[in-house]
């Protein structure tokens, strides 16, 4: 069957027009074979910091050595690198060298990083000369493919260079006190208005939280305090009321906001990012 | 080629994140040749009658063997079972049995169903003990991944129960009386803004209305009228102006309302369930 | 691996229910292992403007022998023809004939095209017989299939007819005066706000603008002028501030109209089509 290496992408384009289209006609155009996958492609527009959450937050379900294209690219064309990085574990990202993979550089680690090499591995002819603004096209997708097909090895994509140099974004840690811990609320559930923060449900566990409890919230948008409360901390959202706010473990096992049922982001009127602050303490 | 069975999914869990690709990545870690269709992942969040309706009207059309996978989910990690469901005509369904086998049951018919076995069919490691909010991932996703590969047979899924135990909404059947037709909307087209009824449209001719007549359509919505007006039974919709509204046998053979190139939902400002009654009379 | 010939899909049936779901089970019972790309199933409803432009834009990037459905269809089962046509360079396209084919015919060439024969390559049975409102599931992507699959050749969809009488939707071309060029406002970008004009950037060149000049731009919605501005010709977005309005050569090598990191369509409210036209001259 099909042993060429997965490719799954994930961009700010949209699905309203054929941009995505044109991308996966270069891949299909490199090999036939090659088997895509869409992982999102409504990203928010020139968000690195959800580019780099949304690859890392999916990787590790996918088979050894499949090929990642994330294109969030608001320098596209400027001095930004253009590169290839293989994760510690052994996974594939074409992508801007522009903070897409901090997260995964973190959490899996990277074990090699090569700057694509414009002058053999972007797409030439068929009208895509001269336009500097669709390298996703142009030369993260076609690149991908090429590697994905094995019509280049990983060195040939083009010069390594110094993992270090790549650039990250700060991902902060969640602190732990006297009186509680906090940490920031570090990305949403766009479809229901979860709120995930950083803290890792393990941490608050061990500072003697259990299932059951209630917990003091407040929330922080810069110095302002937003949301004030105390929430249960439940394993499923059955065990509150509908449209009840509540603290749960999420799917990458971290402390979260949802409303039951509801959207906790919309109904407090709560975003996320460095400046949306969180603490948390026992009610006791 | 490709011996494995087909996999079609169905979600409310959006199109913004990486949450869909997180479960498409767990299956082809079970076997890396198994092929995704995405049905929709914008099922209106929480709602067991969309996901219901929308796995029968596409069902017949796939070939037989195919396994579905659907997950509206409200009660995730709660008492609900998490079961797969194999039709009458050979479907596979692997869904929380929360309601969302309503229409496959009473129109497709189940054979046999059964409970997924957690302690053999649940995804384990990487990352997800503990959290008890993801089963599209960790249940049925991989549970339904096994049993498309051939990991594991239908009776290795877990334990079989009662056909009759499976939970399920109430269906409404429309009644003929003496001066017409009553029914109800009973769900949206929601990129037209079309409504269909749960009228088949063949005993609606078998009451003697054709195409080409002028019907009297009332709508309550609860005990007030909100829509009263004669409108042309066509076939197809360049019958009518643009704008104007009109009744039409759907995609599925029941009667339906439309506002040719125009939305009816929107312009008459109607809805979709048990409580929006629709009554057709013949204007003679 | 996979020899049938690749099948790419364009629809306004949007991505909330499950009518293409039901479109694509129809290609898959035909044969299981054509293989299925959705373009976008998100063009504006019943534009066919947006349906032929979209068309285009992508195909080149596709292996030769692709076989595309594109189905904007205001005019489902009226009289407008269904048919496949081949292009002049090797590529399927099965779609009503109701200017769908406008950008396709003028910049690929039609080679041959065909009136699909309804009594043999439309879908029967499944509770599709009596429905007049569904040919992209019925006739359309059954046909489509037939074809991609070897089921039929290209002579079997049904009887030729003369290349001129496909339909077509007029195209503007952009003119050269002393004083500058016009043209109009071609489409969108529906994800960035990025407008497209008519206007091949070589055309400008060849009248002396270059990279980093300042060009006037003039825009006129019918008689009023909407925006008069002098804009920088840029090759990337990193060469203004972010939120700057600039002027930049497309991905498909026309000159467009962008906000950096915003929407020009949005922030000076301007659409497209026929009646938004653009002046550009020097500002020296």
């Amino acid at each position: 069957m099909n042993d060429l290496k997965l490719m799954v992408f994930q961009t700010d384009f949209g699905y309203k027009d054929s941009t995505v289209t044109a991308m996966y006609g270069v891949v299909k155009s490199v090999n036939r074979n090659l088997e895509i996958i869409s992982s999102t492609h409504e990203l928010p527009p020139f968000d690195i910091w959800s580019a780099s959450y949304r690859l890392w937050q999916a990787m590790r379900f996918w088979p050894e050595g499949t090929v990642f294209v994330s294109v969030v690219d608001p320098g596209v064309g400027t001095f930004r690198k253009a590169c290839a990085a293989l994760t510690e574990d052994g996974y594939y990202i074409v992508t801007p060298d522009n903070g897409s993979l901090s997260h995964v550089m973190k959490y899996h680690g990277i074990r090699e990083v090569r700057e694509i090499d414009e002058t053999v591995n972007r797409l030439r002819g068929k009208g895509t000369d001269g336009t500097a603004v669709f390298h996703g096209r142009d030369l993260f997708g076609y690149c991908a493919a090429k590697l994905a097909a094995g019509v280049i090895s990983f060195a040939e994509v083009g010069p390594a260079y110094d993992v270090s140099e790549i650039v990250t974004l700060p991902l902060e840690e969640p602190t732990v006190t006297d009186i509680g811990i906090s940490g920031i609320i570090e990305i949403d559930d766009p479809n229901f208005g979860n709120l995930f923060t950083n803290i890792p449900t393990e941490l608050f566990l061990e500072q003697g939280f259990a299932y059951g409890d209630k917990v003091r919230v407040n929330i922080l948008h810069g110095d302002e305090v937003v949301f004030e409360r105390s929430l249960p901390f439940v394993r499923t959202f059955g065990e509150a009321e509908d449209g009840m706010p509540v603290l749960y473990n999420n799917e990458v096992l971290k402390l979260s906001l949802a409303v039951t049922q509801g959207s906790f982001a919309e109904t407090y009127n709560i975003g996320f990012g460095s400046d949306w602050k969180i603490f948390l303490r026992s009610v006791k």
